[in-house]
């Protein structure tokens, strides 16, 4: 028992994400009128959008660019102090870019690509949300007013990457940032399909799969959080009723339980909705591996997969 | 069992609802942005509203008034015979007022009052509701897009009137309507306290219980439809964050089990939102009768009932 | 408008309905364990099964056979009037059997078979529920307690058969018995593919699809209602931890727009578990007609279907 | 920035706590039969419990006593390290107790009480839940079958104390645990009447109001987790129906923004069922301190509490 190995945790969560998209006004009123976010500024030819639940000012930042993907990730620390030693460990590693002064909302960052090249950041220093008048909360305990508006997401819940070799890159995460594997997939070849990395309680906010196209630092997904499953349910009904196209669920996944709801915004991104999975207590959790055999019988429930679900990205690439 | 007493089911459902507001600006922006009904034509002092599931052009006449309460209850019967025959025997009765032309969106009515003094009318022709481009449903079967803004109630659901004497204004809608009573609650004293009428399976959709202050033709709330105990939910967090007074709820109801959520529009008259319940399927259903003392242990749950519940009412009037 | 041709509605509802399995005991357990019914007597070779909600003593007759598949369907009418008006109708059509004496639970029956075969009877005498003790509930406008035991499904809501002929087979029903259709598929080819049938508000109660293996008198599944979506999704979760194979949903059927899940009971016989949909209050509704196009798109979200869904039924049949 | 004071998280998480009761088979028939969790073991006065989510043996030690009340409440650290810290803190505060060998189900522990007088511990060494064969789960990242029986839920939730002084009882948990108080009350007379307090994201498990009949040691209530607010409302049905009285609920607070239902267990303990709420992601999350004018508004929707809410407690006392 005196071998347990006691370690600092230095990621606080996963912050924002860049999201690109090569049809800004229609992504834009996606992302606003039908998941409900709010806009909170528009610099250059990005857009800054949050959810109703989200502490900081904001939780993704839409950019204009020539093909759908994936900008760049932000994660935070829980401490200055811990973003000093993850900007040292990356920079040690080869991987690290660089510090920058900073960008809407959040202080300095410092720059760095997974070994698959997805850009991403750390920071600490950030702006907390401060509602303008007419989006007061009643409940103090509550960053922002529901609106009622569409879908109503609450906040950004996590980021499924593409990458062509999924376990070196979250050894990355693990040996860098100091990320714990709830749960992974091992092909019966011994290569890695699959890695869920968390942090604190939450069991995933940066997600590994393999790419079957073969191709780098490409996006399978960004997930927004509601707080029940008649909401995802719900936002199918609008999804439908908006020529906005489903590609899978509501349904609910075997991998982390949650239960979740696939569909392309404008721009081509895939974006899911999802709410329940579970927590992690355990300090001494220990990595739940399925097989190539459990993989195959399914989502939780045995409802269909559509193919596309495993070999489309942003951006799109020939196979 | 030969003695069954057969007969036909002339009266077809609850049609629409003329509400009056002092406050007609801030009563439609509620039934527009809180509730999510859609507007579908304004003439003269009133504006015509619809659910996304009336099957009908609208459900609700709202109209500008110097005191909130109820307009007039619009009956639709189950055929042009079915109209001749309760407008004859309502004209039988005395209570009777005469024809009317129609009104926007149907045909020719026959008008008259119950003893309480609450206007009504029966009508058959309808305009079926067909929805403009940008409100057309993916799934034909459903009369209107579901649009996702606020509450998003499907469609009226049913209207509970104050009378100054339950008993024998139900007792008229029996006779004349042929409408049947589900449940009731009866006094120690014998004295009628509420009454719940229906026509079909539907287990009630007018409903009428005792005035505590005497007064006759007053409102005490006009019911819409969803479809989920947890739009209900959802309905309470948008009212508190757009500042609508929740009177009760939510909560489950004992008699007739529906959940429910109280609150009042901005021209004073209390709105409800509900689900569930139950649907009378047996021909030969008998009357539940609840007694004063069955009916003071409260709500299915016990949940407790603020004291305005049984007092306010529209018009108001002093006590 | 004069020319409405008024109608006396004769039929009332689906009573209950005769299940066969193979085996017994594991589908027993299955309807009481899983399902969460309640057993109400055993006579012969048959269990009787209701659900808390049922008016009447009980919903199912589950009697063992050497096939799993459809016994016999029973339909209350709405008086004994009814009752022999429709029992000489079908006599004059040649369809008709004759008299019994009647089974547990209820009185005289019209036996008949519909024109693919399948048996059915006509009644109207019925016992309805008195709850013993320990089944007595709270509310006295609910026949039974709800138990919590495993999914607990209220009352059967519908069947649907499978017939080699859809359209003159649901032509009988209309004819015979006065029902309507709500909903209906008609191919390119002008053939029926299926037809969903109603009396009352309930928006269909009996249903023929087309029999994919040109077979006669086979049963595609039994439907139980539950009252939410939710109860659906954790019917779901109890099916799995409990090996029962789910076939489709949880998801949202276009047609009729119910929300279901299809499972295999360990006799082989398809049951569902659904709820939603919408009632119809128009006394003058009008048949909406699927398309082949239509149809091909799939269910309301587009959730995939598997195969089987349109092959397999009970009795299963070398194709 | 650099003055941020970074902490080593020392405490994991709520583990189990010891319930008494004067009614023991009365009090396991409900948490097995109507809250649906599973016995693990028995052992002289006490029988162990488990929900179908907890990864360690149990949640809940289920003692006989004289009175109701708590015994004590056992604390998960989150390493071995971390527990020698925390007990040398305590021990250093006067209000140690010593060691202990450890009980069913955990390694050895450090004993203290808080000083109020509610006794707890402190370990790290625990079993690991093995479900065995009728309890093994489909989804191998859930401990246990999933079991459909009763209320279902799925773990301990957290403690609320009743304490005679809330704020220095707080400040011990914060100085010697190092945990951290997500919302409290403070009244106008700078007395505490409430403190949440929390260690990892989950925003609070152990809970401290103030006692009104200016007692020590007693509680106010002990919460189990549901998933969703359709199983809490499930669960009043289910309470109604087994004549468990409800206090309180379903309803929203508004501190925490949990979903509740309170009702009092058969040997006089109140417990809640609960669900929704937030996560803490902020590392310098600030505590949210409510006014005496701001409790006094009540629950989130408005919904009336019953005054023994206020008073109740277990033990009970004259006040």
């Amino acid at each position: 028992m005196n071998t347990f190995n006691e370690q600092v945790r230095d990621i606080a969560h996963l912050g924002h994400v860049e999201l690109l998209t090569p049809k800004p006004n229609e992504s834009a009123a996606f992302f606003t009128n039908i998941l409900g976010m709010q806009e909170v500024a528009r610099e250059g030819q990005s857009v800054f959008l949050r959810g109703f639940g989200n502490y900081e000012s904001y939780c993704m930042k839409l950019t204009e660019s020539k093909e759908p993907g994936i900008g760049h990730t932000a994660i935070r620390t829980t401490s200055p102090q811990a973003l000093e030693r993850r900007a040292a460990a990356i920079d040690k590693s080869g991987y690290g870019i660089g510090w920058s002064e900073g960008d809407f909302g959040h202080g300095k960052s410092y720059q760095f690509r997974d070994p698959d090249g997805h850009a991403m950041e750390l920071y600490f220093e950030t702006e907390k949300y401060k509602a303008p008048e007419h989006l007061r909360p009643i409940l103090k305990n509550q960053p922002q007013k529901y609106t009622g508006n569409g879908v109503g997401v609450r906040q950004l819940d996590h980021i499924n990457y593409l990458a062509q070799k999924v376990e070196p890159t979250s050894k990355f995460l693990q040996d860098h940032l100091g990320m714990k594997v709830s749960e992974q997939i091992v092909l019966d070849s011994g290569e890695h399909a699959g890695s869920w990395l968390y942090s604190g309680q939450k069991s995933y906010e940066l997600v590994y799969t393999v790419d079957s196209t073969n191709s780098r630092g490409r996006l399978h997904h960004l997930a927004f959080l509601v707080d029940t499953r008649e909401e995802i349910l719900r936002a199918a009904d609008i999804y439908i009723d908006n020529d906005i196209y489903i590609e899978g669920g509501p349904a609910k996944h075997a991998i982390q339980q949650t239960f979740f709801l696939y569909c392309y915004e404008p721009g081509g991104n895939r974006i899911e909705v999802c709410t329940g999975g579970y927590f992690i207590y355990a300090p001494d959790a220990e990595t739940i591996t399925w097989s190539q055999a459990e993989r195959a019988r399914g989502q939780a429930w045995l409802t269909p997969t559509i193919s596309t679900f495993h070999t489309y990205g942003t951006p799109v690439v020939d196979k």
